[in-house]
């Protein structure tokens, strides 16, 4: 039995309705044959699953939820701890078995130099496709560990100025105009309003109108490929742009890139890639397509490539959006420590939720202060606040 | 006076040809006119002169020199002192004097939080055109600064392995055919030879075949613009491709992107883009022209900057060599801290000097070690060897 199966084991068993024999049999091992092996080697990476609570049920154009599923991790090496999570909405494919099951197949072996991010991730990114998310918190988890290894927050060790970290927008999801304006006078302490869009032309503009009633802060709107036919769409842009909407993100379905870049010359505002773009590989195609990019730690695998993304757009003329999905303060400021080479962010993530466990990116008059905590710059809150299950 | 100009004067009593009141009639600053500032923020950055003796006089395709002037700098803050260096080969119009100008004109209010490389290097660029040995110089010694802070070479900052540094090329100048074998006999501790053609077909032709003379090892050709024709430069390659060469630098003049794309679809080896690229927005121009880009600290204007270009290639599908200029081990070791991201490796310019100031990179048969030292991984040597004016 290698060191992999044993973690694999060790992880799995946090996981109750994991199929751990299936993972076993992947390997090709057996059951009872678990030779010792040093501790250190054999469980680099631990993790359990948190599920989030939202404060508000979360309707986007296509359904509603009232919680998220995450798995937190762990990464322990030389008797410092690195913190990763993965935050998994369940339209992306991932759940917490299966982030369980693709941490079981990281050879602890991988890691025993987690200063070479640059070998490791691609060799853990190879190991089966997809997977974003628990690569992210791999990703997130290392980044801590080298972080704290060098003493220096990763704002401090990419070069950037925290004090140059946006504003973050606060989102709203579709709602009731009642309830619109209820939660945007709730959202009194953040200075721009993200709003999802997309359910129809004539809900749309009750949803602008409902905030217009009640603040006249900068808007943007996250259409979630919701308009279908690009005059429409345009007639739709036109309209919001007369409201002090500032940008679009996914106006129009992601397997439409041509129609996209019609609306996009003849857009009165900037077309934001968000369905349209995961990983690398997907800012080249942007470019003449959108105006700029919407980057996720959980969609790009991390803080390494986000990283790569962020200057690729920029050497493309490409403007930079950085968001999150419904995460805890440990992956939210993670991907702040990024905040300061971007031109907008909604990084909301934590706000939305009633369990976080880390203490990490606070707000100061709706602007990201970023700790100056070493790593990606959180605390874990105390252990009676936990689900921890090792 | 400001801080500035105490520094323009302090950095400008090493050049004795420099135009010191040039440089403070361009602040509108009159003589005799300097209060006393603090002598940290007055002066955090130093330089001195240094002519780099060549071991043999060093020939391409258009001229010929035995020294190459550079001027060291040092940037000390905190009590770390941060080494970096500007090598100037006459034909890219920089000189000493044109870097001490430069470098004068660095308000040192600038360098006050030197973390911040992500701003304050873009805003040193901003202060004038060109001038980019210069300023690779100021992002070395900030980049060594900040990496001794870290307590971390830059290889393990950028998440390299070292191990996977290449092996470097050595290069032999245009000479005759007895000088091509002798220097290639002196060549014998380096794997692959680099080779400087472009003055004439016959003449290539014989200098290929006189290292063919002496050894099969790989070859690579660096034609710097020298081969005219598109028709008689595919000839070429397609002759020097059946000995053994391995690609080609730079085969036509940097004004003919369209013969080289002809060249490139037509060529059995890779060209790479030297003239054609020097900084980040030129490697976009470089896809479908070159299968490759050649990146110098000194013409990209430092570390920043290439691993920015480096990162940039990657994502084109671009292939990535990193050269030098003869430059001693400061910013040659500077240099290959980027080695392991890169599929070739021409850092050979401390080796071709005779009065070096710093023991950094060294080779074992052949490939480049990293040193384990913080920042940019060198020591200067003894001061008895120096001429260091303070």
């Amino acid at each position: 039995m290698s060191p992999a199966g044993r973690i694999g084991r060790d992880v799995l068993t946090n996981y109750p309705d994991a199929d751990i024999g299936a993972d076993r049999r992947h390997r090709g091992l057996a059951r009872g044959n678990f030779p010792c092996c040093p501790a250190r080697l054999a469980m680099p990476l631990r993790s359990y699953p948190h599920t989030l609570e939202l404060r508000h049920a979360f309707t986007i154009a296509n359904f509603s939820r009232t919680t998220t599923p995450a798995v937190m991790v762990e990464f322990e090496h030389e008797g410092v701890t690195g913190y990763g999570e993965a935050a998994m909405p369940p339209y992306l494919g991932e759940s917490q078995a299966s982030v369980a099951a693709f941490l079981a197949r990281i050879d602890p072996a991988l890691l025993a130099n987690p200063f070479l991010l640059e070998d490791l991730l691609p060799a853990i990114d190879a190991l089966a496709p997809g997977n974003t998310a628990a690569k992210a918190a791999v990703d997130i988890a290392l980044h801590d560990w080298v972080g704290k290894q060098l003493g220096a927050p990763w704002h401090r060790i990419w070069g950037l100025d925290p004090a140059k970290a946006p504003v973050t927008s606060f989102t709203i999801g579709i709602d009731t105009p009642e309830m619109i304006r209820q939660k945007t006078r709730e959202a009194a302490p953040y200075k721009i309003i993200k709003v999802k869009l997309g359910r129809g032309y004539d809900e749309d503009r009750a949803i602008i109108n409902a905030i217009r009633d009640v603040t006249d802060k900068p808007i943007t709107v996250d259409a979630n490929q919701g308009w279908k036919q690009r005059d429409e769409a345009l007639a739709m842009i036109e309209w919001v742009a007369g409201r002090g909407v500032v940008f679009i993100e996914q106006p129009m379905p992601k397997e439409c890139p041509d129609d996209t870049a019609w609306l996009r010359e003849r857009s009165p505002l900037p077309l934001i890639a968000d369905e349209n773009v995961q990983r690398l590989a997907d800012v080249v195609k942007c470019r003449g397509v959108f105006d700029g990019i919407n980057i996720k730690l959980m969609k790009c695998t991390g803080l390494r490539e986000a990283h790569q993304m962020i200057l690729l757009a920029r050497a493309l003329g490409l403007k930079v959006m950085l968001g999150c999905m419904t995460e805890t303060s440990c992956a939210i400021t993670a991907a702040a420590q990024l905040a300061p080479l971007v031109d907008w962010a909604d990084l909301d993530g934590a706000l939305l939720i009633t369990n976080d466990l880390f203490d990490g990116m606070t707000l100061a008059d709706g602007k990201i202060v970023l700790p100056d905590e070493p790593g990606i710059g959180v605390r874990k809150r105390g252990a009676a606040q936990l689900k921890v299950h090792r």
